[in-house]
């Protein structure tokens, strides 16, 4: 008979203790294969525990399949290989910790954005009035390519800011661009090949990229992807940012887009990509209007986010299909379920219904635009030295310096000052023969005394008066 | 000189005004190109408006590229191409609202949850605790495979509740299975293989297959996928729901674990995807335990959900790697974003870390089985007739009814009552020769109530007395 101590003061009830007791004597080869277990009666008497009890203990160990009954006969320890070598339960996790220190640097990165001015109130509002209703409606799945009244809020924003066209079902919702890039890649019915700007957003590039597609790097020039080249490429997929290049802050000028519009229409299956990622901050008149609103053909396929014009931690993206991609997304597709939680979905809508959002908008604009101008201003006297591009937009600028420092030292020379800087050349699919260094400068994410600050230390590590 | 006129009561300033008369004018070719353009000055006397309004008009203008400026000369309009016809942006956009009317039909979906039990107090208490102390981390880009807190609560979760063995860095989460699976599919430096229980989760089948991978479905047997028969195949992948197959209910006993992990060590790159999507929920004794915690040889894959356990509509799953696909994961893929809200992940980690988890599932695990044993009862007179399958686990049973009635006809009898049920055929990669007809029947969603009136209703279209 089995040496089973029952201890009454555990917490984990009898039948357990008999269950895991015997699993163990069974995992560990202390009871044979094929042995017959004594009857619950006979157990349940000599562990002095009522016999419901052991019989719960054998139901589990049947139903894990360690032990089988054979009718009329009893129970016996199952056939269990002997070949495997278990891995003991008992095994200890180590947990190391993942948070790395934040070290005291200024970070002028193209990617952050100012939190300081989030509404917390308004947010707070909103997610409380949803919750407070009891609405079963938040958490049941909801629909494939968003909830239709965001799509249909989204479609009148995005028409009246950018002055995309589009109804409500065309617009597909999705955690993010890059998971939006990949739904994409699997409704293209021809193997994209794709151009891009060099150099251009790495993150969509790597997406292309892990996709196994084709990606043809197109020189840009001072009005954005050079349609000659790009007419003489094999590309059938353009994938640009007409309101505000990556990294370089272009403008593309109605012309240029609409020569590669004309592009999309001298063959079957071209489309544009229209990376609209930033296009709410634009320090210098109206925002542009995006590519897509001019577009005759139905060619372009629309990307944006509320990554960079709310948080980036809220991973909510959306595309706007042509028509008939939107039909093949709708007959192969829809079987994706939504990817962005309803609850953000609906928080989002009242944001931009409340005109929430149109305020946040204006907010941070004048908010970027001081810092957008100081970070400008700061390099006033030094026009001699450092040149400016890309200004008047987005949230970073570009700065050649012109002190024979190469953009690798402009960089080291910067983080020994603890100042953190990023060169254009990162962001090149192919760089080009003649590079001239440049310094991407980021504001967003840094206070007015750090930009100052910033941009002193900078000077010293460059060694500009 | 231009017919415009002024509206000095428009919402929108005089500027704009001006920005879009001349554009329009443009695009409409009632201005041709190269034509100079008055002098700001000029216009500014003719529409006696400030001389700056007509500025920023024209700089407006030229930075989207319809004017441009040459120096000495004055302005002049683009040469824009004739060719391109231009959609008018004073199109109407037609909005067809999609909600669908909601019938007054009992539906024995097997996907849908009880949701008349959903926390919402605790819900709302942990997001209003968050958001109330003006928390900027929230907002903040986070960790790529998700945050390193949550990731700590789930190893412990899954070591306690699921027999999971794993360390918070070996954690993945991502916006539900789907988009998990097709990261999954992007890590694989082999071509994988799957091979998939037949039938199985048709949402992995799809998947898979719009990923460009090829299929083998295994017949299963009681115990689940049959190994012989796998190890015929060429399969590279075995996906497989050993605690409660999805559609069959079968859980796979020990034996047949042991024997799938074997396979996986008769050659190299063989992994098991373990989808474990709906353990929590056993009637009988206690969960079974996940076939991850017996893999001694690191070939298992092991995903969750908590679409099941808490929402549907909650848009988290999480996958564990083994370590040789970490270690591939982390060099290439980590450049993913995260895809589930910081917001929501953070919620999670408190309901689980609070310990309002258990609690709910305990709660849920009495509710569904309630209604489990009562969906069962409801047939206790009808044993000659209705063969139940799939029974003590999960949120549906399957029955077989051998009145003569085909499934299709089964199907069809009950619509015309008002019963929604689905056949087990849909849920076959290839349909076996000798199909028993076999209706599945989801209880979760729907109310006791709801499932004596539905079940009475079927035994009427059924001729069942």
């Amino acid at each position: 008979m089995y040496e089973l101590t029952i201890d009454l003061n555990s917490k984990s009830p009898l039948y357990e203790q008999i269950y895991e007791f015997i699993k163990e004597e069974i995992k560990s080869r202390r009871i044979e294969c094929k042995t017959k277990l004594p009857s619950t009666r006979a157990l349940a008497e000599h562990l002095q525990v009522s016999r419901s009890t052991v019989d719960m203990a054998y139901t589990q160990l049947i139903s894990e399949g360690y032990i089988e009954s054979v009718p009329y006969k009893g129970y016996y320890v199952s056939e269990v290989s002997l070949l495997y070598n278990f891995r003991g339960t008992d095994e200890k996790i180590d947990i190391k910790d993942e948070e790395e220190d934040k070290k005291d640097v200024i970070d002028f990165s193209p990617w952050g954005i100012d939190l300081e001015n989030f509404p917390f109130n308004t947010w707070r509002k909103i997610s409380k009035n949803l919750l407070s209703s009891n609405n079963k409606e938040l958490f049941v799945a909801g629909n494939s390519r968003g909830e239709f009244e965001l799509r249909k809020t989204l479609a009148s924003y995005l028409y009246e800011a950018r002055g995309v066209h589009c109804s409500p079902d065309r617009i597909i919702l999705g955690a993010g661009n890059e998971y939006l890039l990949m739904l994409l890649n699997q409704l293209m019915d021809i193997k994209p090949v794709i151009a891009m700007e060099n150099p251009t957003y790495l993150q969509a590039y790597s997406v292309f990229k892990k996709n196994g597609n084709q990606i043809i790097p197109i020189t840009m020039d001072k009005n954005g992807m050079m349609v000659k080249e790009l007419r003489k490429s094999n590309a059938n997929i353009a994938y640009v940012m007409p309101s505000h290049q990556f990294p370089m802050g272009t403008v593309m000028p109605i012309k240029r887009r609409i020569e590669l519009l004309e592009w999309t229409n001298e063959a079957d299956d071209r489309y544009i990509i229209e990376d609209d990622y930033d296009s709410e901050f634009r320090y210098k008149g109206k925002p542009i209007p995006a590519l897509q609103g001019v577009d005759g053909s139905d060619r372009v396929i629309y990307m944006g986010t509320f990554s960079k014009s709310i948080a980036p931690s809220i991973r909510m993206s959306y595309m706007i299909l042509p028509d008939k991609l939107l039909d093949d997304f709708n007959r192969n597709m829809s079987f994706y379920s939504q990817t962005v939680s309803k609850m953000d979905q609906l928080i989002i809508n009242e944001f931009i219904k409340g005109g929430y959002f149109e305020r946040h908008l204006n907010k941070m604009r004048s908010v970027y635009k001081s810092k957008h101008d100081l970070l400008i201003s700061l390099f006033k006297e030094n026009k001699d030295i450092i040149k400016i591009s890309g200004e008047n937009s987005g949230l970073h600028i570009l700065i050649n310096v012109n002190n024979s420092m190469s953009e690798e030292k402009l960089i080291t020379r910067a983080k020994n000052e603890g100042i953190c800087v990023h060169g254009l050349s990162e962001y090149y699919i192919e760089k080009p023969h003649f590079y001239k260094g440049t310094i991407i400068l980021g504001f967003a994410n840094l206070s007015e005394d750090e930009i100052i600050k910033g941009v002193k230390k900078l000077k010293k590590a460059w060694l500009i008066k």
